[in-house]
């Protein structure tokens, strides 16, 4: 594939970033890559592993000369990195992310964007329970979504850039209002984070039921939720704090549909418990015809 | 492996019979492996494909001169196969379950258990969100575990028979008492399902997000609520019926603590959230250690 930026800088080196880094490898979609990480630690491990090019040693190092510029940190630091960066970005240049929320990410980053850069926020539907500069792996976009979501005015040619940098690394790409992403990502991402979180929390808790047999006796299907549960706290405290509206609208959903479940349950109303758990079972298909999981059974981690 | 039963009639042939089927030929455990299910279309397959050596038309045919009977039909189904086969049962036979509740089964089956026979309720934790008789596989019982509930007065040799076979298809063995076990399991099990399928089934009422939209960008953590969503609708319906003090219990303390996250983010109370996730991790580290789930991220479902 042909090279889509002349040098990437990607500020923050985890998962996303490392992914990223991976990715573009791979296509050759990139002509130098640099990289920032607040962590000391973190640019350590970078350089040591060769995940970018070069490691530098401030995010005003990293960005200067840089055609696209990649946040990849947590959403509740996007707002200070952009000021730290804004008076060392190229005029052409591309500021863009890859935070779970936009329209926080608009609001705190918009601002320090200096006229003559394309602001162009995006967030792809890909990750793991792994975090860290040794996470990434290059094939972590392949046939997942990244969402688009451009601001008013944003410049065409930049944003089909980037798309193209995207459909490079693997990804299928959509454009979406930053106000509907937060939405979108509140009922398939982040209330199924906070739910998993205070599952496993309340089995961590009780004093009946003690951690070895919690542990042990999680196959049942508790230890899918740990999986979500393991991600980086960091990360998902800040999501939950900019993206307070939305994920409460549909915690509030949530609790709605589940008292009804527990009336259910409580006043023995077995074909409304069995009506609804039909239903659900064709939102699984249609995720896996749309080629977003495995049909294997239990995720195909079952040895056979 | 030594031979342990001459005769084991399976009532019921789906996931968990069609597993013990294919996990007790892998090791020799078993002279002849009988069959009943009451679907014809089930039987039909069943006999097809070979999974046990013999169908019978009917239960009672089935476990004549069998010497262990396992129930393998959903919990709300278990009392009136015990009232069908009871006359039919061979002095010195054990009969035993795979039932996810145990309290309920025990006091629908027991009565039905004539003198001479050895009832042993047990329960193993193992399963995948498919279902019927080509769903089984050998494996399964690999490393998990299956609780044994014996009822008072139960038969040691008898017991230590059936914790044989268990160990032979492959489980770790442990003894609970009926009404612990029924709270574990609402734990690491129930709460965890009917969580699940609420958030499912939320997704797909919302008029303001789209089927699609739910669909395309569930890899960013639903997938993983909508795998458990598509178990088999009978069986867990059946579950929440029988278990249903434990079970609410539970989602009680759920709903405690998710109005206490719900509140942090309210306030933005970053601190409370960024604890409460850290502690979670701590729980996945275990189930890896206990060899109770895989370490490599995303399940391994991710192609690398």
């Amino acid at each position: 594939m042909a090279q889509i930026y002349d040098r990437v800088a990607l500020i923050g080196l985890g998962l996303i970033a490392g992914s990223m880094a991976l990715a573009m490898r791979r296509s050759g979609l990139a002509g130098e890559i640099t990289g920032y990480a607040r962590s000391a630690e973190t640019r350590k491990v970078a350089a040591e592993i060769g995940l970018v090019d070069r490691v530098c040693d401030s995010a005003a190092e990293a960005v200067k000369g840089a055609d696209l510029v990649v946040l990849c940190v947590p959403v509740g630091a996007m707002g200070n990195v952009a000021a730290e960066i804004g008076p060392y970005l190229q005029t052409g240049a591309t500021v863009s992310d890859v935070g779970s929320v936009k329209r926080a990410v608009i609001d705190a980053v918009g601002p320090h964007i200096p006229d003559g850069v394309h602001f162009i926020p995006a967030h792809p539907l890909a990750g793991t329970e792994k975090s860290g500069p040794t996470s990434g792996f290059a094939e972590l976009f392949d046939g997942r979504w990244c969402l688009i979501v451009p601001v008013e005015g944003a410049d065409v040619a930049a944003i089909q850039r980037l798309r193209d940098l995207w459909v490079g690394m693997g990804a299928q790409v959509d454009e979406m209002e930053a106000d509907h992403h937060d939405l979108v990502l509140a009922v398939t991402s982040h209330a199924p984070h906070l739910i998993a979180y205070t599952m496993v929390g309340v089995a961590d808790d009780l004093s009946r039921v003690t951690d070895t047999e919690v542990v042990n006796y999680s196959a049942a299907g508790f230890r899918d939720f740990t999986r979500i549960a393991a991600s980086d706290p960091t990360m998902w405290r800040d999501v939950f704090l900019n993206n307070k509206d939305a994920t409460l609208e549909i915690l509030g959903r949530f609790t709605e549909e589940l008292f009804a479940l527990q009336r259910a349950i409580r006043t023995g109303d077995g074909d409304h418990l069995f009506d609804y758990f039909t239903r659900t079972r064709a939102i699984r298909r249609g995720i896996i015809e749309a080629g977003q999981d495995t049909d294997v059974a239990d995720f195909g981690r079952v040895k056979k």
